[in-house]
């Protein structure tokens, strides 16, 4: 039986990122995984027994025939994914591009860019036509870092319906969201690191440009402030956000709650296969959302919110989490590449 | 050779608080531990092998001789310390008063009565005075919450130089916090627990009441909004605190530094026993301060601050460290009854 | 559409095994879960929330319909599943199994009585013939001590193939083990518990049992001698065991792991739905099995085993480790009872 | 005032065992830390603040005048700690020795040569009669691995008193005993790692050569086998092992009880200013020792030993403690110097 599913292509398949991206690729009903490369010093479990043994958790996760290569030589697949680090995004991303490849990116170097798109399709899907302002060959479109992409999903619904004045969040991150090898044991066993080197920075204009709009086919950001205090916590997976926002017309907790609750986003009628049932779901409990309990809610794709309460300064005050490495990382990517192929950007040989 | 020590006694001496009560009091200057009592149920371990055996860390932190008295019976100790649960409090403190005890304590159910002081001798011993006014024999004194205390400690000085306008704080609050037996572990263990009951609302009274002013003989709260959002992390000992403030005359990070780190308190005279070197230190640091690594300074007694910097949407953001078991709790008694004793407040029998 | 599947009921629904049993229960092929009941007083949240939102980890496990029944109450369900603890188990699985129950129970507490058949199917399905000696209108079947499984599954090829002479073991036993609410976070942050209560003598009797032969109609434990040290580790689930054990033959890690890497058990023909593909797995790392990596293979029926080598002083030691709340409670009293039903012991209504 | 203490020197001061001996040699009576030289990588925290504040949890632990120096440039101090890795060990240890400093090492490439003595001065600091057996102008002192010392610490007075024939341990190791930076925290949250590589081999060798006896000048070891498997646990400090050995004469738990709490170790009267009291301390609670209670005992110079019971295989159990950078290394090489200068083999210029 012939697969026609869309080749695609994995730079940096050996991190943390990129080992999310070969588990959510397999058996994905667009997409096939053909092309990977990766560190050779990260990756040499892998090289050695095969993708399978070093997945981990996750049981066969790739085509045993996987091999590493080098990521200078040719890529096939009109869509690649980068997971690189910075510096080596910074190396590659804009040649492949160059070479006519729709590049998925996670890496934050060229996110704010003003010709690049910073997409979470739930919320701004339609900033995707600013690639249109992209000299290249091919096409670069971002997702958000992983701990912005939970306050962007929360502030969604809220800035379209009252408008976001201003945002006082203090961040709890997991220790993937770190990379690999990511902070040693001693040094989060009993504690709380509380600095992310250049990650508080993120949120002063991430957020802004996923909820700007469109003015003369340029992306207008929102222009409210933000002030993060990001640490990094002994949890394995799943970022929380403390966040205290003020709104225009100081709406109740209440109506807040409302908003949140029906928020569906705008992509939901192109049923991409990654779009979770909600991207925002608003917890029942009086305690959640908590990381271990509640992060793979909507198979890592749906944030989940809750206490939301009065704040005695700003307007209203809640808790959101997201998974960091599904909704803040590999599966904001994936979603982005299925938006490109619904959206009929991806030309195939076939 | 006659111990011409002061005696005292600790009421809930079987529970966490009381414990470290036990341990502070074990080679005190002034005092002597007399008489405690516990409740039977969580005391198992030290009626059965002794306070030595029991006391885990420490070794050697009590007389072997000590046993559990009933808390009706009378006490013959002119100070008491008070390591009650609220309920137990609210039944036992006022009757230990009015029998003519100085009763310091560590319970919520009081603090925030316009007859009784809220003190952390640094910032208020003033505001002993204030006990006059009880009708009792004895008198009661109180210290704050465990985390309230770090964020007193911090905007102490900024309140008397610049003014504190607003406040937003994020808490990550340590196990021992949760009294005995505390959460279960499979709770905690790669978790976050966004909700501590009861905790969020101390803050909008307690900070203000312990940096208010005495008028006419009567505490005037000060009057800066506090929102706090109390978490739960996995973390032994060490409330960490991630603050934003807005201060009058919008004054610069290094000000804010430069104040903070000059810090000395107003009761330095006095030659408490239990008073650190400095009460607020700054860290020098970019990534501190840290529960692991920063809790213990000043023998606990000292409140660590780091990462003082712009906030985006207040004026300036910090993180403050305070050991919740000693300067939030026992070591906030022990301080206050030292306080009692150097202002003539305590008669012995001598 | 009439769901014709066979109702069972759960004893202890709301304690860890039992919310674990109606997790595995939601959309079984051959049972419906149809009755439960459980203590009031860990059930608080259960109760005010319906089952899904108590779920935690898991979505929508179990009809909104269900509500706690009281235990003394009659039931309708042939098959019963007791997760009680020791003390309500004693009092009320006998007078279950009287009134014509097949009870699958997880307690311990008739484990070693000589009409009651203790069970994992894969390694003695024939044990369950001795349920004929007993005088109940109804029948009782028990599976192994979550610790005593792991050791279970790895001796039993060994024992068959070699003959098992000696065995020392020292476990690594995660707090999910310890069932609700379990030990405080505070007592294993940082920390080992070097002892299980009652835990280490169940490996003198149980795995003897698991591995004896009936001899006219009676089972006959097997004679070898296990030394188990059992501790606590801060782990969330998944028994690990270090195991040294002396063989017949002294057969060498080669000749052993071969012998593992084989075994299929006694139960394959059965199509038993929660059979794995391999009870046992030969973990092909140097450094496997771990707890987080392995513990969810075949979905947590599937022990695995690592790091066969020489032994110094038995014969050989190895690693073992299986999911304790699955293949060593809820998954093997669940798997118990489908091997009733596929013997036709279960007699339904229908 | 003069300070007359012998000046010495520590290779590899910026790792993890370096940085507790710069702690342990603050304030020494007989020490003056002098020099040092560390990894420029690792020291960069240490280079740009200071030792003070790179200590991390201890105030003040060396001068702040120290500055890294060149490992090849000429050292000045008759006393050199080694804390350096294998390979710099190799490289540096005798060169250092020939040049006529008493190296005292805890790195184990020389541990298991004939002419090196691998002393804990409690059980055999007669061994140190082999360095005459050393051709170099200084003398090399070793100290056995950290896992090992905790058990001969164990076996001494068994050996001593029974006769030591069959030990199996599994051991529970703490994140410091892999240096810096040490496992990554991904790798240990909710987990064990079941392989410490090289670990295992170092129990066939190593408590054999201290519990061995001196026979025409030569070290005759002892010649029972250990069977040892090694696991990484989510600890900071403190190693804790389960033991079964088997004894000449099977004595009863109890006898071996009382020997144990007898031992007081054979250098007392040198009154070694790091001896503990006790190097072995019979825990009274049923459930210790465990490592965060009982690691700090005799300022981690003490081994802790409890659940002594008898052994259903070989003839008794118990689990044993040790602090990991202290008795377990630093202390100990600490430990070996006092003997050293006690023993009259440390000549100074004065």
């Amino acid at each position: 039986m012939v697969d026609d599913r869309i080749p695609v292509g994995v730079l940096g398949a050996t991190g943390t990122v990129g080992r999310k991206l070969v588990e959510l690729l397999t058996g994905h009903p667009w997409f096939r995984l053909a092309e990977v490369c990766g560190s050779s010093s990260s990756s040499g479990e892998i090289l050695a027994r095969g993708w399978n043994s070093a997945g981990g958790e996750s049981a066969s996760v790739a085509p045993e025939s996987l091999r590493l290569k080098d990521p200078d030589s040719p890529w096939e697949s009109p869509i690649l994914f980068s997971a690189l680090p910075a510096s080596a995004a910074r190396e590659h991303e804009i040649r492949l591009v160059e070479c006519g490849h729709i590049l998925v990116s996670n890496a934050s170097v060229h996110r704010m860019r003003p010709d690049v798109p910073l997409i979470i399709p739930e919320i701004n899907s339609h900033h995707l036509e600013i690639i249109t302002r992209q000299a290249w060959e091919g096409s670069l479109i971002t997702n958000p870092n992983c701990a912005v992409s939970a306050l962007a999903l929360a502030l969604a619904p809220l800035h379209e319906v009252f408008g976001v004045k201003q945002v006082v969040t203090t961040s709890f991150q997991a220790i993937s969201g770190a990379g690999t090898p990511g902070p040693p044991a001693g040094s989060l066993l009993d504690n709380v690191l509380p600095l992310i080197r250049g990650e508080e920075e993120k949120f002063t204009g991430e957020p802004q440009k996923i909820l700007g709009r469109i003015e003369d086919g340029v992306i207008s950001s929102a222009d409210f402030p933000v002030s993060a205090s990001c640490t990094r916590v002994s949890v394995s997976d799943g970022h929380l956000l403390s966040v205290s926002v003020a709104l225009a017309g100081e709406p109740s907790p209440e109506s807040v709650t409302k908003v949140m609750a029906g928020y569906r986003g705008s992509c939901a009628s192109l049923n991409l296969p990654s779009t979770p049932t909600k991207p925002l779901e608003v917890m029942p409990g009086e305690d959640r959302p908590q990381p271990r309990l509640d992060r793979n809610r909507g198979d890592g794709m749906t944030a989940t919110v809750g206490r939301i309460r009065q704040c005695e300064v700003l307007d209203v005050k809640f808790f959101v989490l997201v998974h960091n490495l599904v909704r803040g990382a590999a599966g904001a990517a994936l979603l982005n590449a299925e938006l490109c192929q619904a959206e009929g950007l991806v030309v195939t040989a076939r």
